[in-house]
């Protein structure tokens, strides 16, 4: 608990805290930096809290997800942090242009991906927490910071969907648990779930319904494409494709899912799911991409999306011993 | 508390225990009926577990789940409990054919619905649990029934699944904090979650594909319809189509979702979803139906699935103030 301690002193001696989570964030992320941010700021310290992206619509209305700052508006602020917090990155190019300013500064780095690369001056890194904002949640106690209903419902964001709400195999005891406390500091679990997963549209449906009809099942396998043609066609972009992949491994007796999905014209990124033995991440980096060993994936330039599906097809029997 | 320890003699002092589900059985159901019997049945009584219909086949693989009988197992049994615990049902009609041996017998309900009739001798009913598998982890834990990993994931399925996956909002701090201890004891989430969600079938998502080809949005209300012929053409029947409605409902900006299902032909059943602030439940109830403020429904007999569409549209677009 070197580290850790380290950290707490760090954090309480530092008066100008600039906190960053990393580029396509998602829930993890929006809900530790935020989180980390209200928390810091109770202790009466100037905080910034920044994502160097586009921040999803649903999160939006979530308490303190709008004050997030892009790196524009940081050097607009003219903000000189006395130490740079980095959540939830496994490395250091995944902060967008705040790269370019990590060298000047005192870097601590919480995360709980075990491919972390301890790039931070301190490092508190602990793949057995199912979410980064649930080691937030953690030191924010530690530091005493006082939990209202608004922090409360935000920490829990991360908790919910880094586990794809209690779902998946990292919902621990200890997962439940600080999920419970966090309820009861006033977090609301439906209002959370329904703002996040009931905010699809009618374009998402029409491009989900294209991936259906094309879906084909083969002895523990099953897979589908969406091509340029039928993103244009939905309205749809390949954000709205997320997580259809999912959708494809809910299928009953398949162990391995793929989706290839080009968009825009002939870029192709494939998504691998697996449900309980097929390390498709060996297959992903057999193409070039990478991940965990139930989801990974891989992109390709210039390519054919029904061409690249031959390929990928091919490795996955080979994997699953066809 | 005098019903609850009322509950406990009753329990203690039986050595043939009969214990009784719902027809139409759902997670909640089974799940509670095996983890009564099987901690019952280490209190050394004879003790047997009932559901008198089809359990689904994706329930089949949990522990204890095959030995459950239905009626006719239980006359060929010629078993002659000492009293009969019914478990998750509001009124007796829901016990299927073991309604007829009610009447001779000592009646336990145990049950979580508000809308709960106290049809038995003894009446546990707390609507404030968010399954009635939670009121029997604690009948459990009182009655000292020690929980193994198998104990755990039976008992686990309930909490989980109504509760859907911890994010409807009966997820209290009171039912994580329960779900925490279960996987302390050996329930493993994950698998739950993909034993149970991830069993669609091809003829399902055609079936869904069918259905999102045909939503309609209006301002805050969308709905669809499934014809006996859409059902044909997929080789599906309305079993498949659950949860289709809550599909509708994840749509953003709605508040109100309506699916109007034909199966068999001419037999027509409306299911109703709301977000916030309708209550479909006074809509279903104006149509001869029932259930609760954000999810109700109702049937018709001898009808043609496009005009109770219409009449139902009327009645919702009326209630939503347009």
């Amino acid at each position: 608990m070197i580290k850790f301690s380290s950290l707490i002193s760090k954090l309480t001696d530092s008066q100008r805290i600039l906190i960053v989570g990393h580029i396509m964030p998602d829930g993890d992320d929006i809900s530790s930096v935020v989180s980390l941010t209200l928390g810091l700021q109770q202790l009466g310290k100037s905080v910034l809290g920044a994502i160097d992206d586009k921040i999803p619509p649903e999160y939006l209305v979530f308490p303190g997800v709008k004050d997030l700052i892009d790196y524009e508006k940081f050097l607009d602020l003219k903000f000189s942090p006395d130490v740079v917090v980095v959540l939830d990155c496994s490395s250091p190019d995944r902060v967008g242009r705040f790269v370019k300013i990590l060298p000047e500064h005192t870097i601590v780095v919480i995360d709980h991906h075990a491919t972390n690369g301890f790039f931070g001056d301190i490092n508190w890194v602990d793949s057995t927490y199912a979410a980064t904002a649930q080691m937030v949640f953690h030191l924010n106690k530690v530091l005493g910071i006082e939990y209202n209903e608004e922090l409360a419902t935000i920490n829990f964001v991360g908790l919910a969907t880094d586990s794809g709400f209690f779902r998946y195999s990292n919902t621990t005891s200890n997962l439940l648990k600080d999920a419970a406390e966090l309820v009861e500091m006033g977090a609301k679990p439906h209002f959370v779930a329904s703002t996040i997963l009931e905010n699809k549209t009618l374009n998402q449906f029409l491009l989900l319904s294209k991936m259906i009809d094309k879906i084909k099942v083969e002895k523990g396998l099953a897979y589908s494409v969406l091509t340029f043609e039928d993103y244009l066609s939905c309205g749809c972009t390949d954000q709205d494709s997320s997580g259809f992949v999912s959708e494809i491994r809910s299928l009953k007796n398949v162990e391995v899912a793929v989706l290839v999905m080009e968009y825009p014209k002939n870029r192709v990124h494939v998504s691998l799911r697996s449900k309980n033995y097929v390390d498709v991440s060996k297959i992903a980096a057999t193409l070039g991409g990478g991940g965990h060993a139930r989801a990974a994936g891989c992109s390709f330039e210039n390519a054919d999306p029904w061409q690249v599906l031959k390929e990928v097809l091919t490795l996955v029997r080979e994997a699953m011993g066809g």
